[in-house]
C-alpha cells in the first residue's frame, strides 16, 4: 500500500500517522520528492481500511497495491479450482454445457426440456423458480411449487440441477439444488452471499451489471470466506450504451478472471444479448476465449414461453448448436494442447 | 403499445398474433406501410409481456408508450405526496435535513452527533448498524447492538431515525425505526422490497448506481404495490468514467423525478462524492435544482470513523454548512414562489 | 414513423403538424387510444428531424421505426460486400490480418516489422504517422517523415499499408497510402468523414469509445454518401467500468453489425485490451464470433516501443499466433460452411 | 511516479530499469516488501512514458501521483483565471450568460433573436452555422453565409460572438468571432486544438460525452501549450445509461474542475438535457454549484427550429428566466462572500 502525503502536511498529522502504522506492524520506506512525499507500507494491508487513512488531514491519496482478495486470488492458488455439480465437473480442462428455460412453468415442460437438452449433451439443467423481475406486476415464478417440477425433471433425467436463489429466507427449499445461482442483481446482497458461504453447495455467481472483475472476486470472496469454495463464476453482459441487445457481453473478463483467479468462469450468451441469433456466435467465442462452460436458454416452445421467449432457443436449435460447441470446444482443447 | 411487424412475416403468424391480442381485449389500429406494418394497441397493456411479444416470429419490435408504473406515476397522482416520518415530513414543499454518522460505532458517539446534529437543525438522525461492504473483510456494523444505541441516540434527542436494512431476516429489529433505508445495491433486491411493502414504515429507497429512472420507479412500484406508499426516492450518485471522486451525483434526476412521479426526492452528497469539499456545493446545487431533502454524513472524529471518514463532515462545519442550507431553501422557497 | 400526441394536444397544433406531415407527401395513420393518440407516418420519413416534430407542442414522443442509414444498410445490400485494399481482400468470406507498430520508428524498424510479419502470413501492414496521444507533451508520430518510411516498407515487402489520418490538411501525404485509418477520437469528426468520402481510397473507420452500433454506421455513411464506398468498421474495444484493461472489446458487435450491415468488421485486440497476454484469446474469440480480420501490434523491441509497448507482440510470439489465427479461421470457414 | 516490481522479476531487467531511469535524472526511492517492490520515481516525471516503463518485464504497474497537466493546473496557478471575451469576462467572480439559437438560420432570426437575449441580459450571443450532426441527411448549418449572419447580428447588438469551429480548413472565416467553440465531438481531435492553440482568440472547449475531467484537462492543456491560455471549460452531459434525457448534466464536475484548475467553468444545461422543462432548474443548480456561465439555446420560433428545438427556451421563456438567474447569481455572490 502507497500513501501519497500532503505537500503542506501538518508534522504532527504526519508522527501521528506514523505511529498509527508502526503500531499496527507496518514498515514504512519514504521517497521524499520536491512536491510530494510517498510512503511504501510493507506488512500485512489486508486489514488497513483505505478510508480511514483518507480522513487524516496529512494524506492526500492511498493506492492499494495488492489485490483485496485472497481465497480467489490465482498469487495464492495457482491451479485451476474445479467444481463437482453433482458429478459434473468444471474447471481446469472440464467443460459443461448447461441449458434449460429461464423460468420452470410446468412439469411437463420442464421435464420435455430436460429430456431434450440432455439428449443433445447438456450435462446440466437451468431453470428457474424465483424470477427477479423489473416490474412487481410481472411473473414472479411458480416458487416451491416450481422448484418440485425440477426436482422431478432431475429425476428423470439424471441432470444436476441450477437454478436461483434471491432470499435467505428460501434457503431450506434448495437442500436438494445441485448448484444456487446467485443473479446478477444480487451480486452485491452481501447478506444472501454469506448465508450461501454456509453451505457446501456449489455456487453459480452472475456479474452484477455494472460491476468490475474485482467486484465480483470480492463477491466470491464473501462466499469463500464463510467456508463454502465451491464458487463458479458467470459473465452474463454488462451494461453499455448499446441499445440494439439487452447487454453486452463481455468475453474479455475470461482471460482475466483467468489471470486473477483460480476459480472457473461459465459464459451465458443468452441474457447477455437477449436475441436469439447471437447466441451461436457469442457462444463459440466464449469457448475461444477460454470458458469452462456455457449456460444457454432452451425452450420446448419460445413462442409461449412465459420470460425470455426471444433469447430461448428451439430445442432443435439447442440440438445443432451442441454439435458445433463440441467441435468448437475440442478444436480449443487441442489447439490449447 | 406499439407492435412492429416484420416486412416478411407469414399470415398465420400474423393471425394468430391478431386473434392473441383481441382475445385480451386489445382493439388494433393497423398502419400498413410500403416497408413497415404497425399495430398500435388500445386497451389496457400493463398485463401484456413484451417478451412474449417479441417471441412471435411475425414481430420485429415492440415500443411500449405507457410507463410501467402506477402507484408512483404522477399522471394518475398529480399532487406531490407528503411523507411523515416520527413527525418530520418530507415532500409538497417540506423540507428536511437528514445527518448522522454512516457507522453507528459507539452510544457515545452516536449521541454526541445526534445532539450536535439536532442544535444545528436537522430533522432526522441516520446511521448504519448494517454496512454494506465491499470485502468481507471490513467492518460490517454493531448490527442489534448498533440498533440499540441509535434507538438511544433517538430517546436522548427525539430525532427520528433513518437506518439500513439489508436481509428480511433483520426485519424484526427494525421495528422502532422511524425510516427503513434500502441501499444502492439492494434496489433491485426484489424480496426485500417485498417485505418492506409489507409495512407501514417509510422507506427511504437509494437509486441503484447503474439503474435508471425507471427501474428506480420500478422498484418503488414493488414497495408501493405491497401497500406500503410511504415511499422517499434518494438520489446518491450514480457510476460514470470519472475517477476522481467516488461517483457522480446526477442532479438532472430531481426534475425528472419530479416530472414522473409524485414521490419526494432526498439527496445524499456525500455517498455520491465521497469528498468532504464537495459536500457544501452539492447540498446547496441540490436544492436549487428541487431536491426535498438532503442525507448528510457528519462525524465526531472523521479522522478516526470506521467507515467514510473522508466524507464525513466535522461537526462545526456541518453546523456552518446548515445555515447555509436554511438561507438557501429559503431562497428557493421564495423564487418557486 | 411513429408520432405520439400528448393527451391534451390542442386541436389547431395538431391539425397543422397534419397539414405538414401531408405535405411532405406522409400518408398518416391514425390509432386512437383513451389515454395516447398514435399517428403511424407512411412514406419516406428519411428527412424529416424528429428535433422539429418534439418542438411541436401537440407531440409527446416520436419512434423512428426504420434505420437512418441507408448506404450501409443491410437491409437495402443483402450480398456482403468485399473491399480491396491494394490486392488483399476483406470481407465476404475473405480475412485478412493487419499487423506491425503502433508508431513508425525508424526506416529500419518499420522495415523489419513488415518483413518478419509478412513471413508470419500477414496480408497488410499498419504503422503510426500521425498519432492522437491524450497528452500534448507525448510523441505525437514522424508525420510526412514516418510516411516514407512507411511506404519504403510497402515497397520493400509489397504489403499494402494502413495509417492513419488526423487532420484534412493532411490528405494529400496519403496518395499512396492503400487504406486511411480514422482513429476512434476521431469517429465523429465529420468534417475529416466527408473528405475521404470524397476519395476512392479504403477507409477503416474505428468505433468510438463510447458510441453504439448505429452511431458507427452513420459515420460510415458520411463516407459513403460521399462517394467512397470503400469502407471496413473495425470494432477496438469501448469504455467500460473495468479497470484492469485498457478498454472492453466488445464483441457482440460483430454478429451485430454483421445483421445491421454489409460492410465488413475487422476487430483489434490489441489496442482494446492494452495488454499483451490478452490480444491471443481476444483474436481467437473475434474469430469465432465472425470478424473479417484482425488488426494486431507487433514491435521487434516491445521495451523501447514509443507507444503501446506493453500491447505490442514481440514478432516470434506474432509468428506463432498466425498459425493458430490460420488454424482458427479454417475450422470455422468449416464449421460455417 | 511510482513503480511497482514483479515479484519474480530478474536481476538484469531491474538494474537495466534502474540505470535507465537514473540516466534521465530520476532519483529512486526504493521500498521492498515481502511480495512487493515499490521505486518511488523523484524528478520532473512528465516526460516520462508510462507504456514504456510498462513494457519492461520486471513492471507489475506504474502509478503517476503528478497530474499530467501543468498550465492548466491550480497547483500552480493559484488564482482564478479571467478569460475577456470581447470586453465580456468571465471567471474568477465574473459571470456571464452565453444565450441564442442552436443554429443560425437566417438574418432575421439571429439578429431577432439576438436583440431579445440582449435585452433579457445575456452577455454573449451563440449561434452555429456549422454543424455536427450525426446524420449526413440533416441540416449541416449555413457555413460562411451563416458567419456572415451572426456577424451582421454582432454589429447590431454589439454582442461578442460565439460559435463553433469543426475543422482546421475553415479557421480564416472566424477572424471577427470573439470565442471559438469546440464542440463535444471533437473534444480529442487534437489537430483542431492544436490550430485554435494558435491563436488568441478564447476558445470555449466542451467536455467529450464519455471523457474524465482530467482527458478534458488535458485537451485544454494542448490549447494552451500552444500559446493560447483563453481558455473556458464547458461541462455539456455526459453519456449515461438513462434514457429518458438527452445527456446527464454532471454538475459535481463543476466544483472538482474548480479545485484541479483555474480555469472558467461555463455549464451548457440546454444540451444536456436536450428537453425544455429543466433548462431553468438544471442552470440555477449550475449557479449554486458555482459556475461561472451558462449557455443557454434561446429560439424566436422553437416548433419551427432546424435544430434542437425541444430544448430552446421562447425568447419569453428566456426573459423570465433570466430574471432568476441574476437573482440566483446574486444570492451564491453573497452567500459565497
Amino acid at each position: 500500500m502507497i500513501i501519497i502525503l500532503k505537500n503542506n502536511a501538518e508534522k504532527v498529522q504526519v508522527e501521528k500517522l506514523r505511529q498509527d502504522m508502526e503500531a499496527r506492524g507496518m514498515i514504512i520506506h519514504e521517497s521524499r520528492g520536491q512536491e510530494t512525499t510517498l510512503w511504501g507500507l510493507v506488512g500485512d494491508t489486508s486489514q488497513i481500511n483505505e478510508d480511514q487513512l483518507m480522513s487524516n488531514k496529512a494524506v492526500e491519496a492511498v493506492r492499494r497495491i495488492q489485490e483485496p482478495y485472497k481465497a480467489a486470488n490465482r498469487k495464492f492458488h495457482p491451479e485451476d479450482s474445479v467444481v463437482d455439480i453433482g458429478g459434473k465437473k468444471i474447471g481446469g480442462g472440464h467443460f459443461q454445457v448447461i441449458a434449460g428455460p429461464c423460468s420452470i412453468e410446468t412439469e411437463a415442460q420442464i421435464t420435455e426440456v430436460a429430456m431434450s437438452v440432455k439428449n443433445s449433451g447438456a450435462g446440466l439443467l437451468r431453470g428457474g423458480a424465483f424470477k427477479p423481475r423489473t416490474s412487481p406486476y410481472a411473473f414472479q415464478g411458480l416458487h416451491d411449487e416450481g422448484l418440485k417440477m425440477l426436482l422431478e425433471a432431475k429425476k428423470a433425467t439424471g441432470l444436476p440441477v441450477v437454478t436461483e436463489l434471491m432470499s435467505p429466507a428460501h434457503i431450506e427449499l434448495f437442500e436438494d439444488v445441485d448448484m444456487i445461482q446467485i443473479g446478477t442483481r444480487n451480486m452485491q446482497n452481501f447478506e444472501l452471499l454469506k448465508e450461501v458461504g454456509k453451505l457446501k453447495t456449489p455456487v453459480l455467481l452472475k456479474r452484477g451489471m455494472a460491476n468490475t472483475l474485482d467486484e465480483l472476486l470480492m463477491s466470491a470472496e464473501y462466499i469463500m470466506a464463510g467456508g463454502n469454495e465451491n464458487v463458479i463464476l458467470c459473465e452474463r453482459g454488462i451494461r453499455t450504451f448499446e441499445p440494439s441487445m439487452r447487454n453486452t457481453l463481455d468475453l474479455s473478463a475470461i482471460p482475466m478472471l483467468k489471470k486473477k483467479s483460480h476459480l472457473p468462469v461459465v459464459v451465458d450468451p443468452s441474457h447477455a444479448s437477449g436475441i436469439r441469433f447471437m447466441v451461436r456466435p457469442l457462444a463459440l467465442a466464449a469457448i475461444a476465449a477460454g470458458a469452462d462452460g456455457l449456460m444457454i436458454e432452451v425452450h420446448n416452445n419460445p413462442e409461449k414461453a412465459l420470460c425470455d421467449g426471444p433469447q430461448s432457443l428451439y430445442m432443435d436449435e439447442f440440438d445443432r448448436l451442441m454439435v458445433e460447441i463440441r467441435k468448437t470446444e475440442a478444436f480449443f482443447a487441442e489447439l490449447n494442447g
